[in-house]
């Protein structure tokens, strides 16, 4: 797709091409998972949850409550029951599922900034839907419009974010144009395919019209080309409401990506063992699933996997988890089974961007990637839950994201990295800093960190001792400092304002949540 | 093993199983990997490495810097060369080395400390061989005997931990008299499987009568039964020195276990491609595990990795890094290629225990894990490339490895833990915290943390917003306070004492370091 746009595009950024301090790796940009994904149960095992799935959707139902959805639902064969409650039929509900792509490609805004969702393809999305933002000098706030526009610019800077989440809830904006001043900031600060909130369906078109302008395509070529993605959460346990089901409908109408995730947190929302949370996990995604392909089969979706467990002492929500883990690797195994993209998350219940947050996010990053997920939200910036989004915690995300993309890239084997002359010329004893072999590699042989400080003690200590949240809340400053705004057309921009002012004069959008 | 002699002991600590807090977890304390191993390259690239490697060893050989090794190698069949070069036989290698175990039992001191190592079994140690040691409170500081201690005590402690590796060096005690004390406080304040040094062949002696006294064995059941660890590191690029080559034969004389890890820096003491420093360290890695087998055949040993690579701007060691998982992952490719347990590590370059260290030591873990490492060495408390052991750094790995734990526990799949009954009952919208199926798993269904917070901000800011270092320095303190020392019969403990005593009486041992 960008080869025919990436043309005109690459004129005109020329100037910010020559800025640069380097050129981008494309490995960061498009990620290839080279391996076979860790798998938590055997095929019995997954054919059991699927089986158990299905009866929970043919004998107990999912309620919906939307008149809009149960039709549509009805129109295509299942069956209504009282109190708004819709019973599946299984043969229905896969035939239903396996009209959806396996595989997708959605437009980004930029050379390199396609998202390819699906197979070992892999998509990292910032932390999304926060009230509060922190960071170690100023602490825990509620959310403004320019922390989210600074997390924008961030998120915009680093290539192993792919996708934008709303970081954090512009809380100073009102409601009802609040969607309009999101829809510009990231129109005009990132190039990373941004995510809509369902609030409402005046507020969904207002986004849908600002990025399509933005990605300057006609309203037919956005139909069959996603440049963002929603999500619609089921009301765990077996619940649609109204607000998810229009967003479900709107999306595939619009030929825009929506992931369906259930929040089934075990022994909450959801039975206490992993298998009973799968199971509900599974059969609320594949109603929700099946809506978009009743209102237009090949809709583009994913399936969403969010299962985590609560502190049986407290009812909090964990994440991170042992249990968190198992259910991730199992969800892709889930997923895999009807041919569905799968997308994970990274999140943390931690407080601080310590240790804590460091290692619960990376468990979390490591059973979302090894067992398959094609797109990982909450991939930056995630604290308490998602309560806050830390600007050092995203430094942290970002370079253990980093890390990734580094371990993902294959390593070849050959004559040349083999490299049996060059040990046979060190020979016994002696070093490699100074052969050929070395000096023709050095350069580019080894990731170089971002944030890790591999200095010695002595040196560490004489410039200050900063620990790596000391140095985190630098970067992010720094990168804040040295942002440069991707390329826009004047005309777009101008398109844009001229919508945004319009729909504000008249009283933006009716908004619900 | 353990089934006969807990009998006994049973009876005698009868006292200290009621006072604990609650029964072990076997599961803790004999770590099962239920996952296939991620494999980094295809059997065609192993392959290559093991034919390149294979060519070293013939073309250019290693240097031995011990005549009793030489004489041994050439005793075998292998060519003695120049300067104490060793040229090897291909197909010789490869027989000596299918005389090594791929799988056996090591000897714990107390019920379920033996320890299993091949297969999908796993054993972990404590960090090893810091000259300091440092804590939020004292800061970095020489290390004494009283730290080595107190981190017996703490090892001793959690069941995640199953070896002891030299934490600390304790720098008050005389050289000629160190590894008796050492030997000493393991004997008496851990059952854990310990590491014993290879500083001449008086200390190693020492060592194994003072181990072989507290397992309460004849000195030929000893020659059965490894109750100790060591490793060897040979001297990269392809040397093995006269000190190692000692400890090699000596181990394999006593029937004690011996890792063999050659210390392969890409960019440094290795190739700077990773399938470069690879072939280095499986040549090093075979040549020292060959004259184990020549010494005694089916002498018990692993194959030690430790590639990493360093940062080719300075020179500076880095561990936890990209190269390094994948060089973990190959690793456990090419023990598995020789049906050798693999050794692997936790390492991190952080120079505080804070978000750095957690993310590399993970990053490690995984790479080790995943790759099927046996044998995890320096899996808590390491810090700063190895220079300092850190109690909040331990405590901090605690958690994790005891996540890891958890992980490693498979999940079943009945009618019960699929929950469709649970399910039907709470129907629609409603809670699972109350029903049959939660009230009867509740307090055992999940990892209950030992160091995260999972409690809100409200509360945690409350309680003073300690962070995950600040919280893991006072549970350090807390293990230390409520520590009780593992039985060890009173006559073993006299015997040991009068050992000791007249080693000290007669200056010693001669160290060599």
């Amino acid at each position: 797709m960008n080869s025919q746009r990436s043309g005109g595009r690459r004129g005109r950024s020329a100037k910010r091409q020559s800025n640069a301090k380097k050129q981008f790796d494309l490995a960061w940009r498009q990620w290839r998972n080279p391996y076979p994904p860790i798998e938590q149960f055997s095929a019995d095992e997954i054919e059991a949850i699927h089986e158990a799935t299905l009866k929970v959707l043919r004998d107990i139902g999912i309620k919906v409550l939307s008149d809009e959805a149960r039709e549509h639902y009805v129109r295509a064969g299942m069956r209504a029951g009282e109190e708004g409650v819709i019973y599946f039929d299984p043969d229905l509900v896969m035939e239903l599922i396996a009209k959806a792509p396996s595989e997708f490609t959605m437009m980004g805004r930029g050379e390199g900034r396609d998202v390819m969702i699906g197979s070992n393809k892999v998509g990292i999305s910032t932390s999304a839907g926060s009230p509060n933002c922190s960071d170690i000098q100023r602490g825990r706030r509620p959310g403004t419009l320019q922390d989210f526009e600074d997390f924008c610019r961030v998120a915009q800077s680093f290539d192993v974010i792919h996708l934008f989440g709303p970081v954090v809830e512009p809380q100073d904006i009102q409601m009802n144009i609040r969607h309009l001043k999101m829809a510009r900031a990231i129109a005009t600060l990132t190039e990373k395919v941004p995510f809509v909130y369902f609030r409402g369906r005046q507020a969904v078109a207002d986004s849908y019209e600002i990025l399509r302008i933005a990605n300057g395509l006609t309203p037919d070529q956005l139909l069959e080309t996603p440049v963002c993605y929603s999500v619609a959460n089921s009301n765990s346990p077996l619940q649609l409401d109204d607000l998810m089901c229009k967003g479900i409908i709107d999306a595939a109408n619009a030929g825009q990506m929506m992931i369906l995730t259930p929040f089934t947190l075990a022994g909450a929302m959801a039975p206490v063992t992993i298998p009973g949370a799968l199971v509900m996990q599974n059969a609320e995604a594949l109603a929700g699933l099946c809506l978009s392909q009743i209102v237009k089969p090949g809709a583009k979706v994913c399936y969403g996997s969010f299962t985590s467990n609560v502190d049986m002492k407290s009812g909090a929500p964990a994440f991170g988890t042992p249990e968190y883990v198992k259910a991730a690797f199992a969800s892709g195994q889930l997923a895999r089974r009807y041919g569905l993209p799968l997308r994970s998350s990274g999140p943390t219940a931690s407080n601080a961007p310590d240790a804590q947050a460091a290692y619960e996010s990376q468990m979390s990053l490591w059973g979302a990637l090894m067992g398959g997920a094609n797109l990982v939200l909450h991939g930056a910036g995630w604290l308490e839950g998602g309560l806050t989004i830390s600007a050092e915690k995203f430094i942290i995300d970002v370079e253990v994201l980093q890390m990734f993309a580094e371990i993902f890239k294959p390593l070849e084997v050959n004559e040349a990295t083999l490299g049996l002359e060059a040990i046979a010329d060190v020979g016994h004893g002696g070093h490699f800093f100074g052969t050929q072999h070395t000096l023709d590699r050095f350069e580019t042989a080894f990731y170089s960190p971002l944030l890790s400080d591999w200095d010695n003690f002595e040196n560490w200590t004489d410039r200050g001792s900063a620990d790596a949240t000391t140095r985190a809340s630098k970067i992010f400053k720094e990168t804040l400092q040295n942002f440069e705004a991707p390329a826009l057309e004047a005309s777009r921009l101008d398109e844009i304002d001229d919508y945004i002012t319009r729909r504000i004069a008249e009283g933006g959008a009716d908004i619900e949540v």
